[in-house]
């Protein structure tokens, strides 16, 4: 049996982006329903963070249920389930789930960044967080002075790339087979800053007993295995065809548009956190959350 | 003695934003200097916060202070002066206080939003924190039910008034003596709303005993008095010529112009938090202050 549910917003996506949302629009007396899908927050894995202001060092698991808690106390629900289908132009605005039909004044998405399942590589989910990294500002500073993997190779993972050469991490980066003829002039300059890159090599596992120790990559059919201290990955994003199919404006990495007040080109749909392709850490995913319930309640009001 | 400083980032302001943004440049290994002007972050006033997530209530000093531990733990000093005199165009950029002259690749503005000291009205400050407010989605909560004062007409006034009518406040409007024809509509649309609007009054006084329980309301020289739980000032803002003669783009309000990477006009030199005219919540300080410090740093790499 289908339910039918109505909200004054609708939140997709339980991360620190989409709770902090909800805080803000529970907190102000409005209906707050979010979505948790069956993709978890990058915090539920369960790594060390030291770049969220007002906590030292905290686990990521213990500050994801200081959100929801904080979220849920001021009223806001939340129903563990993936968002199917979104009709979004108009109003009221109607998202449905397994089983519930649901009517919103407004929508915020914040779906956070999607991994493509069939990319995933052996040992990559299990050492996440122990490791396995996404992010050279997040986890770069703790690998100071040790070797480093890098895999990937795009505009955006060549500047990861001389990031976590800035912070003093030795990197080996592993471009995969096909190299695009305009990151050529890219690849030079790491080489000219002394760094090593394995050229047309593909990463196929990744080993250790607690955390990372080594890795094991490809070219040309023979295998080799490289020790290391952290692999961290830099994928293109796959595109989302249920943002397409909804009429939200996307940008060439698939990620949703959106301007300084996170509104998308759809009225009274917003967007925040790492949907938005901003800067992956869990501060600025805070503060576009807080604007982007902000701006929801200010377009109630309207 | 002048003193000669160099850095690779120079903040100025010591809030939410700029704490942040020397966070994420110091935890990269590049110096990151702030500076701490003579006028506090609002933080420092010690006030309750509950829609900082992470924290389902913290007084605003203590997190304050836990933001300063955090920027400083990682390696950030901070100067106690204000800036004086800022060359910002050109590398390197040179910015002076009163004891040094600094001499840096990037700048960061986190100076908070400026307010006149000659317009600060009695008791203003004195019940900053206990009933007088600049904030509606901060404070309004706190008031649900009861009678509270809002002070000031513009724009953006008139739609914070329509948020604390929203969380549920009763509110009285007191526009000041000179009513632009542009706000016609809107103050009509309030008092359709069934709220009172006190129009050609000025707020002369703000009284109470612990917290704020009266204030003082002036028209043609009559006073009248009248009892209220809280107070909230909307007022416009003052301009800031040390940026205009910087060289950076200020908005109508008087505020930084910046792009979603919070980059201003000038090269090397970005903006964050409420001197961006942004949504004066902590939470999107310190969102732009980590989205500021990261560009900071895309930018020393370049």
């Amino acid at each position: 049996m289908i339910k039918n549910l109505k909200t004054d917003v609708l939140i997709i996506g339980a991360g620190p982006a989409g709770l902090t949302a909800a805080l803000y629009v529970a907190r102000a007396g409005k209906k707050a329903l979010v979505l948790e899908g069956r993709t978890p927050s990058r915090l539920a894995i369960g790594y060390e963070i030291e770049n969220y202001p007002g906590f030292l060092k905290i686990d990521s698991r213990e500050l994801l249920e200081k959100f929801i808690e904080q979220a849920k106390h001021h009223g806001a629900e939340i129903l563990k389930e993936d968002a199917l289908a979104l009709a979004l132009e108009g109003q009221p605005k109607y998202v449905t789930t397994r089983s519930a039909f649901i009517e919103a004044r407004a929508v915020i998405i914040a779906t956070g960044r999607p991994i493509s399942e069939e990319k995933i590589i052996p040992g990559e989910e299990e050492f996440t967080g122990r490791g396995v990294s996404y992010c050279a500002t997040c986890d770069g500073p703790l690998y100071r002075g040790r070797e480093v993997l890098a895999y990937g190779l795009s505009e955006e993972a060549l500047d990861e790339v001389l990031e976590l050469e800035q912070v003093g991490c030795r990197v080996k980066l592993v471009t995969g087979k096909k190299i695009k003829p305009e990151f050529k002039e890219g690849l030079e300059k790491l080489r000219q800053k002394g760094m090593v890159v394995l050229e047309g090599y593909e990463l196929k596992a990744i080993q250790g007993e607690k955390r990372v120790e080594k890795v094991v990559v490809e070219k040309d059919g023979q295998m080799e295995e490289i020790l290391v201290s952290a692999v961290f990955i830099f994928r293109e994003i796959p595109g989302s065809t249920l943002f397409t199919k909804a009429g939200l404006q996307l940008d060439e990495r698939q990620c949703v548009v959106v301007d300084r007040l996170q509104r998308t080109n759809v009225e009274g749909v917003f967007a925040a956190g790492d949907v938005t392709c901003g800067s992956l850490q869990v501060a600025s995913a805070v503060g576009e959350g807080c604007v982007a319930g902000m701006q929801a309640l200010a377009y109630l009001r309207k």
